[in-house]
């Protein structure tokens, strides 16, 4: 009887029939830091933080060569939280409401960090999935933290759900360059559907589209990109992003500015419609390791003119490719309204009082595989 | 310390001890697709739909050569929404109850595709835990599409939780056929437990009993089977099924038949309690693909004979044995009080109103590893 | 662009550019018993359950060589029910509000079973993530079932979410001996934090502190351990166990005694504050296989003295390394207010009535890779 059903599902190619588990990697990486959080006037917190210097996941990817120069490729990779095990939600529709908190304990893996299978060739990629917003990879590419309690975009990214990735979306990726060395242009194209029916009221929410353009590659590049969701009640969420990274013999200089916006008049809202930022950072190369440091500012056209300014600087102690231990201490200074503890997540430090300062230390260890 | 664990272990034979990962294939299948779906009366959707073309899957499997011709197997496979990562439920008791739904994207990998381990010989397999039911079988070969918009089987399972699989099963599958292209008897048989207390008032319930017997091998096959489970509230459901497919050299023809009923007299249930089904449909060979083509018909024996029909058909493009593009468009017409939309699942199409037709269409991708 | 990113990230060593999969081990085990319980006074139960000889998990561990004896590994290993495919909670803080069940037929794997990252070389080990506390492993490992309706730990182990695992943990292990065969001392520290913020009115609660010792090898080993959880409420819970066991020709011999304690006065408390246990066990050798068999006795300084014995035996027969058949019968005789089921878990069998007796049997199979 098996004989039947693999015959049968052989006609079209089912992974009973063709599975080639050669094709497929397997990796991952686990980092867990002993932190030290405080938010000015309402306390610290002692804990063990997941991602201090690189966020948990476990993925699956595969290509496969199509002959011609076509490939076919995926990717399916999974956030999690190494301190206690949970699995990390995904968000279904570009929406509020297509993430609603898991009781605790409860969140089981989800593929939240990318969800993709891709088809491409001489003329680019296209994908298919979950993927990465055009304008998040500026903000995460002249980052010197990239993750943790130094990161900048703690203080940068809003709490949009499209501010990283977003569900549903077509993207189309430019060719990579095909000479080691050489520098190309490069873009990103994204759309991604809110998936509401046509009859409902507000059915572009969740809709979202973005763009990147750059230009570069070793040893300097430059980047600009835009991503639009559409949000009618709270206002459309536009997140634009810019810089570059130049490296350098002694380490790589990285600089970015942008801007969140909300597409409702600051009258409507309390607490402006403009968050612009920009941040400055370096990693200096010393001994079997670096030093990341990094300082971000970020504004809002509250009623207030409130901001915040966050300094970052840690070293990274590499004992292999794979393994490093490290240290990362960051400091934000608040003013006005705004009241942004030092990390982000579900191991946030506390919450200062507005206008109130906010810092913390990871001491860590990061494993890849 | 640990190796004092380990040796204890061994005792048992635990994993830590014996691990022989080389037996393990890892395997799975992405596939997304562009969609658009319509409802009369209701509106229509734009959807980045999983599973066009086949069901997105992860999963694990391994076999043991016991000797003497015996040997040990598992599989454990997890379904997932590859549009937005998210995992799907699995049932614990096979009653309605037992699948609860969670939040919005918050739903994590379970192996709820299925969760088996098996002990075999040439007196055929049993298997232990959540499998699919005898009646799955014929709705899901005799079918040429199996998934997508273009599944007759969205309009003929029903929506009882056993209508696909069962957990805490014990199953008997027959030996397979020996030699190649052989023709023999083929069967299966299923009891699965409800594990209610023997002092709960439907303490029958979720019991799901179910057989399988059919003939053949390539390049024809027929086959029959019924599976029943208890639910004393609302009735119990049998879900009957059978048919065959032939290949031929141009394609392969394929014919079901079947009937769902409910243990409730018809003037109890206000929607009829059988749902008769027929579908005729064919896998036509063109170019390096085919075009699947089905037309499904159910009906009902409510007051007002409602049915409805549905047409497919496609073509699937096999950029390799693994990869594929492909297209799909499905239209049901609905009559008397049934509307069924043209999909199902998370990415369903708008529910028509009663009697009314629904359209979709899938454009997408599907690649195996 | 895809180069770019990798350049990048190649600065601090992601997964991306160093993925090596060549070092991870996926592992695994599947195990399902058909099972019946009773429970005096209150009715039976036939079901499928896990873990009738060794919990379902499914695991990914790996280890990085990293010169002058360092090295650095990981280990991720999530539990299932693989009667029905759902995973299993974790616990995100040490305490009860830590884990709040998902709804039937939702629960995605978790890590929680492992979740850790460890440096370790000839001075021990330090891990950090989700790890077993000290006290477990006396009961775990002077048990001669250590899973399933045999288990005593079943009636010791207390409902506590540290009772054998603990998040956020920092733990300390001493370095294995050196030499096969070799007798040496070994201890096992850890430190988990319960994560509140300092201006909470419990903000000790979920901390978790544990210590272990002992000294063996092979034939023999002894070890006591510690661990106590801070619970302002409800009064702190320290778990306190100690036992040994000897290798003998014929089988294994054990021995554990300990004492669960609750830091609140008995008379706050309606069921005592003290819960000793002891029990003996041992795994005689027969053919390809062993009858495991154990006696517990677990009390608690209630009014009324209760008390519950268990007495379990069974047979394991080896088919080979990774696979086994097995079954087990267990009994509990409950006195005074006691009414512990034969098993505990998902599948737990049914509550007796109190001071009334419960018992079950398994009839199953386990594979491992």
């Amino acid at each position: 009887m098996h004989k039947n059903i693999l015959a049968l599902a052989a006609l079209w190619g089912s992974a009973a029939a063709f599975a080639q588990s050669s094709s497929v990697t397997l990796y991952g990486g686990i980092d867990l830091a002993l932190a030290y959080y405080r938010g000015d006037g309402t306390g610290s917190r002692i804990q063990l933080v997941p991602g201090g210097n690189q966020n948990n996941r476990i993925g699956i990817r595969g290509r496969e060569d199509l002959g011609g120069g076509l490939y076919a490729a995926f990717e399916l990779e999974a956030g999690f939280n190494a301190d206690n095990g949970t699995g990390l939600p995904t968000n279904t529709n570009n929406q509020a409401n297509g993430t609603v908190l898991a009781t605790p304990g409860t969140q089981g893996l989800t593929f939240n960090r990318r969800s993709i299978v891709s088809l491409g060739g001489d003329w680019g990629e296209v994908r298919l999935g979950r993927d990465y917003v055009p304008s998040f990879w500026p903000i995460y590419l002249y980052d010197p933290f990239r993750t943790g309690v130094g990161f900048g975009g703690v203080t940068i990214q809003g709490t949009t759900v499209t501010n990283l990735r977003a569900s549903n979306s077509i993207g189309y990726f430019t060719p990579a360059c095909g000479t080691p060395g050489c520098l190309n242009f490069f873009g990103q194209a994204m759309y991604a559907a809110g998936e509401n029916q046509s009859s409902a009221a507000a059915n572009s929410d969740g809709r979202t589209m973005g763009l990147r353009l750059g230009y570069g590659g070793e040893p300097w590049e430059v980047s600009i990109a835009t991503t639009k969701t559409r949000a009618a009640a709270v206002g459309d969420f536009t997140q634009s992003s810019g810089g570059g990274s130049y490296g350098a013999k002694f380490g790589r200089l990285m600089a970015l500015v942008g801007v969140n916006r909300t597409g409702l008049p600051v009258a409507v809202l309390n607490n402006g419609n403009r968050a612009p930022f920009w941040q400055v950072g370096a990693m200096i190369y010393a001994g079997p390791g670096y030093f990341p440091v990094a300082y971000t500012h970020v504004g809002r056209n509250d009623a207030q003119n409130s901001s915040a300014s966050k300094i970052a600087f840690g070293y990274v102690y590499n004992l292999s490719k794979r393994t490093a231990l490290y240290t990362t201490y960051a400091h934000i200074e608040n003013k006005g309204a705004l009241a942004i503890p030092v990390n982000v997540g579900a191991d946030a430090g506390p919450t200062p009082l507005p206008g109130h300062p906010a810092s913390g230390i990871d001491i860590g260890m990061r494993h890849t595989f």
